[in-house]
């Protein structure tokens, strides 16, 4: 598939909704990954089928409080040192690109990266969505060690990690983002081809680009994108289920950036007087309770959303009077089983209660 | 020079006056050391000038807050994989290693190296004592370049930093000691032999040596071992003055393990009556006050010693309630240079008073 403008602007969209509201706002990946395609003219993405199964696939995005990045912006070439470096210490080429995570910005990274490379991205991620710490991924779960990775930074400055244990290389890869500054570009969990076709969410960059199509297509025509956004969700096979757990104005926000993440509350009152919804964050939306009571959880996707337009909102540009929508879609099935909820279900972020999907917690029919 | 046993302890003894405080307590240095030269018989001493000139020296050292490194040991792998690691970057054999700093702990750490890779020990340092950041040392003075560094940690992690800025060097590493549990070995600085020969501070190794031979015999011919340090230090060339700012016992204590340093200030009240001294620190001794005037100021030595043994407590082991002397000895004169007291005087640590020699501050006869 040739990635075009309005490919890589859905792309964007469709990111921003399955961030649940962390990874970045992808406004300024957007904009670096557009003057990449002005300059080679576009963009493929590959099946993971189409890979060799000793290709050299390098999963890249971004580290860090999404509040840093609004302020602190990427010179532009810290995503080709890091890659370049680790070819070095591979001693051989990369061969293709994939988003760590599909989730806001980091959705977009690797396009940059496949345009100085000259190689294609591939169709899949690691996380189906945007978590907030790097072993909170689908590669861990499988048993893929995170290293050696490469943080490279704005400042020119380039870290190289070694480590055996993927989450001792997240709090080293946390604890480098802090020190250059809040956000570092990362080239981690190198994989091979096999590894790609078989320890990867398949399909999640193009699902993303069809729920952008899905809203922007929409707004067009004037249908309801929310509607479309769910029937888009459904179509994917990755999301199945999808619903609006929540439609009012935000009231109360509280936001700090912490230990390199985005971490706070929002509180959301409901317009018809139906109540109150509060979701917690950690750079990524966990947990969404309605007048107390608990109505989504990680790792399923908890998405706030403009109520007029559905853009997504992103954790760190939330505000005091947004009127918004909050939505839930089921994550992907990898997500759900138990060694992936080990380490990104609730437990994994400090909450009690164990997952229990959005079908069951709103009745969904069918479910 | 060989070094055996006794000039080990020696050297430990000495290293530990030279630290100001800081360094670490060189204690588990000691046995580490002591351990290697079991297994390989002894170290050598060369002298800077017995380098060649295309030499590749390696300065290691420890970086952290002392205060963790008396819970957390090394697991005594950390040096020689971070000195691999250089020599793959460097493409060759290092040739050499000498102490990043001189005090405490880390005029040790050499020596695990030395007996790991079958290398002499160069008598030469960067600090001529302990100073609590890296960019403090004299090849940053001079323009060498901290990069590439290597990290590596008890939990069998590494890292490698490049950079072109050796403050943001610090920040990096700094940040990285925290994140690899608070304390780390690192190999920095790679220097060639003539940047060893021409920019380092020549012959502090022995001097630490020297020095502590000077306590211990006066030890055991029951002389005063503050006059034979006194004396010692003046022999080396390299710390021509030395007094005892005061004499009393500890009736104060704020320290606290901050942005991976131990911070803070201690209270010592005279004996006689005779008023109090007030000393703040950031692993190293900054600043000694009589009765709220001035003393001694960094980069001059201030080391708080034991009024009875004339063992050195760093600023991680003091404690309420211990009988103390607080020694200060001038500096080696290339720190007080206008360049290096911009990185390493009393303004580098926030202190507004300009930097005065211990000598002016305390009306040393022919100073």
């Amino acid at each position: 598939m040739r990635i075009d403008r309005t490919a890589l602007a859905d792309l964007a969209r469709g990111a921003a909704f399955l961030g649940s509201g962390g990874g970045g706002d992808p406004y300024y990946g957007l904009l670096l990954a557009e003057a990449a395609l002005e300059r080679t003219g576009g963009f493929d993405l590959i099946s993971p089928s189409d890979l060799a199964d000793d290709a050299l696939v390098a999963p890249c995005g971004w580290i860090g409080a999404p509040t840093v990045s609004v302020e602190k912006l990427p010179n532009g070439g810290e995503t080709v040192a890091g890659l370049r470096r680790l070819e070095q210490i591979m001693g051989r080429r990369i061969d293709a690109v994939l988003p760590v995570e599909i989730g806001g910005g980091n959705g977009l990274a690797p396009f940059i990266a496949a345009a100085e490379l000259g190689v294609p991205v591939v169709d899949c991620d690691g996380m189906g969505r945007a978590f907030p710490e790097s072993q909170m991924v689908i590669f861990n779960v499988r048993g893929v060690s995170a290293c050696p990775s490469v943080l490279t930074a704005a400042c020119g400055s380039l870290a190289v990690i070694e480590t055996d244990n993927n989450l001792t290389h997240e709090r080293i890869a946390r604890g480098l983002s802090v020190a250059l500054g809040g956000i570092a570009h990362m080239v981690e969990y190198p994989l091979t081809g096999t590894q790609a076709k078989h320890q990867s969410i398949p399909g999640s960059v193009s699902a993303a680009i069809a729920i952008g199509a899905a809203i922007r297509t929409a707004r067009t025509e004037r249908r309801d994108p929310f509607e479309a956004l769910a029937t888009a969700l459904r179509a994917t096979g990755l999301y199945p289920h999808c619903l609006t757990l929540f439609d009012g104005k935000i009231t109360d926000l509280e936001r700090e950036t912490r230990g390199g993440f985005s971490i706070g509350k929002v509180v959301i009152d409901g317009f018809g007087g139906d109540g109150q919804m509060e979701v917690l964050f950690q750079n990524e939306n966990l947990v969404a309770r309605l007048n107390s009571e608990v109505r989504a959880m990680v790792p399923d996707l908890i998405t706030i959303m403009d109520r007029e337009t559905a853009d997504t909102i992103t954790t760190e540009r939330l505000k005091y009077g947004q009127r918004v929508k909050v939505i839930a879609a089921s994550a992907p099935s990898m997500l759900r089983e138990p060694a992936a909820l080990a380490l990104m279900g609730p437990g994994a972020f400090g909450f009690d209660p164990a997952f229990t999907p959005i079908e069951t917690l709103n009745n969904i029919e069918g479910a």
